[in-house]
C-alpha cells in the first residue's frame, strides 16, 4: 500500500499532512489528512481520532477550518480526515449533480445499486482500508481509536461505532443526520445506494441501529439550535428517544444559536477531542 | 455610511460577520468581516485588532483559517480583518494577471500613478475610512487599536503603525514584508503604484520609516525559519537591523520548521492577540 504525499505543513509543534493513494475498495485515487502531533516525533504510538464529513466536503474542509490542531497537540491525538465518496474519472454522480448524493456524498455506506456499486464502497473503506494504511504509514495505536463526524459524517461516525464497538473506544458527533430512513436526504441516499428494499436501510440508520440492538458505552452530541437542517434532515429528538428507550447514555447538547457551519463545529470540536482523550487513555 | 450584512454566524459565543459596503476611497464596494466577542452582548466599548492580509487573500482567508475566535472571545477583543485590495468591474489589474500586483495586492498604498490611482487607495481605506466605518458600526473602542498582518499584511501593519503611533497602541507581523525597496515583490508594486522615484517609497517601507526617525514602543514578529519567501522577498534581518541600530524593541521569533501558510498563522496568533491584549487593557 503506497502513499503519496501531497503536502506536510509544521502547525501547532507537529505536521499537517495531505495524502493520496489508489484505493483497493474504491478503484479510485482517495485523498485524506492526517495531523501528527508533536508527540509523534518521541517514537511512541499514539491514539486517533477519526474525523467523517458531511455532504459536499472533502478532508480540506475541517483541515482548513475545524480548528483542531491545538488541541490535538496538547493531548497527543493523531486526527485523521477521509474523503467524503469516490471522485474522478468514471465515478457516477448525481444524475441532476446535485449536491446530496454522489460526489461528495458517499454516506459511508457500500453501495449495492448500479451504477454505483462498483466506486461507492466508503464504509469499507472507512473501516478496513484506511485504517489499514494509516496503522502501517503512521505511528497510531489502533487499540486506541475514537470517531466523531459532522452531520452526514456524523451518521457515518453513529452508525460505525455502534456496528465496531471493538475498534473504537469512543464516538461523538456534530449535528448528525442519525434517522437517514426518515429523512430527506437519507431517503434520497440509501434508496440510490442500496435499493428500494428499506429492510436492508436499518444496518445504515443510527436510530435503526439502537432499535436492533446495537449499543454504544456513550455518545456526545452537539447540535446548534438555530440550525437550518435540524426540523427536516437532522431530527436529533428520534435518535435521543431511540437511546433513552435502552438506556444508551447520550449527551445531547442543544446549543442556543449555532447554525450548522464550521463556526459551530470549530467552537466545541475542543470539547470532543478531551471527550475522546479522556477516554482513549 | 451603510453597511450590507453579508453573513453572520455564532461561534466560540461571539458572531463572525462578513460585511459590504460602497467605498468613497477604493469607488468600489470592500468587503470585509468582523468577530466579535462574546463580551459585545453587555453593551461594552471593546478593544479592536486589525488584521491585514497578504497577497492573493480576500478577508475570508484568516476568517476561515486564522483560529482567532477562541482568543478574542477570552480575551474580548474585536477582530477585523480588510480584503487587500478594490475588486470588481472597472478595477485595473497587473497586466500579465500576476498574483503579485493588482487585485488582491494593493500593498497598503494610495497609487499615484495611472490607471491604479483611481480606485488603488487602500492606504486611506484602512487607515481612515475603514476605522470609521466601525466605529459607527460596532461597539469598538477607538482609542484602543492593535494591528497585525501577514506577508505583504506584515508590510502593512509595520508601515502604518509606525506612521501612526497614536492611532496603533501595539503591533506585531507575521513572516512581513519589511524592505519593499529591496525586493522584488515590493520594488514591482511599489514603481507600479507610486511610480520610478525612490524617494516616494520611503514612507511604505518599514526599514526606511525607522531609518527616517519614526518610532514604535516595541514590536512582536514571528518568522518560519522554512518559509520559501524568507530569502529573497521578506530579509527580515534588513529590518531587525534597522530597529536594532536606533534602540527600538523587536522581539523577533524564528520559528524552526514553519513555513508561509496559515497553519504558520494560526499556531502563532494566540500569541499575538495576548500580546497585544496585554498592551490594550
Amino acid at each position: 500500500m503506497s502513499l503519496e504525499t501531497l503536502s506536510t505543513n509544521k502547525s501547532f509543534g507537529g505536521t499537517q499532512g495531505a495524502y493520496r493513494h489508489d484505493s483497493r475498495e474504491t478503484g479510485t485515487p482517495m485523498t485524506f489528512s492526517v495531523y501528527l502531533p508533536p508527540q509523534a516525533a518521541a517514537g511512541a504510538k499514539l491514539p486517533v481520532v477519526w474525523y467523517l464529513s458531511g455532504l459536499t466536503c472533502t478532508h480540506a474542509n475541517v483541515t482548513e477550518k475545524g480548528e483542531y490542531r491545538r488541541t490535538c497537540a496538547e493531548l497527543g491525538l493523531i486526527f485523521v480526515a477521509p474523503d467524503t465518496s469516490p471522485r474522478g474519472e468514471g465515478v457516477p454522480d448525481d444524475p441532476a449533480g446535485a449536491y446530496d448524493f454522489g460526489l461528495g456524498a458517499g454516506f459511508y455506506v457500500d453501495a449495492t445499486e448500479p451504477p454505483f456499486a462498483t466506486h461507492y464502497r466508503m464504509y469499507s473503506y472507512i473501516t478496513r482500508e484506511l485504517p489499514e494504511l494509516i496503522a502501517s504509514h503512521f505511528p497510531a495505536d489502533m487499540s486506541r481509536q475514537a470517531i466523531t463526524g459532522h452531520s452526514m459524517g456524523g451518521h457515518g461516525a453513529l452508525t460505525i461505532a455502534l456496528k465496531h464497538p471493538e475498534t473504537y473506544r469512543s464516538v461523538s458527533a456534530f449535528a448528525p443526520i442519525v434517522a437517514p430512513s426518515q429523512v430527506p436526504w437519507g431517503e434520497k441516499a440509501l434508496s440510490g445506494y442500496l435499493g428500494a428494499d428499506r429492510a436492508t436501510w436499518r444496518a445504515h440508520d443510527a436510530t435503526s441501529l439502537v432499535e436492533d440492538g446495537k449499543r454504544a458505552d456513550e455518545i456526545l452530541i452537539d447540535q446548534g439550535e438555530s440550525d437550518g437542517f435540524l426540523a427536516e434532515q437532522l431530527q436529533t429528538h428520534l435518535f435521543a428517544a431511540a437511546c433513552e428507550k435502552v438506556g444508551i447514555p447520550l449527551t445531547l447538547r442543544m446549543q442556543p444559536g449555532y447554525d450548522h457551519s464550521y463556526y459551530f463545529i470549530s467552537t466545541f470540536l475542543e470539547d470532543h477531542l478531551r471527550w475522546h482523550a479522556a477516554r482513549l487513555s
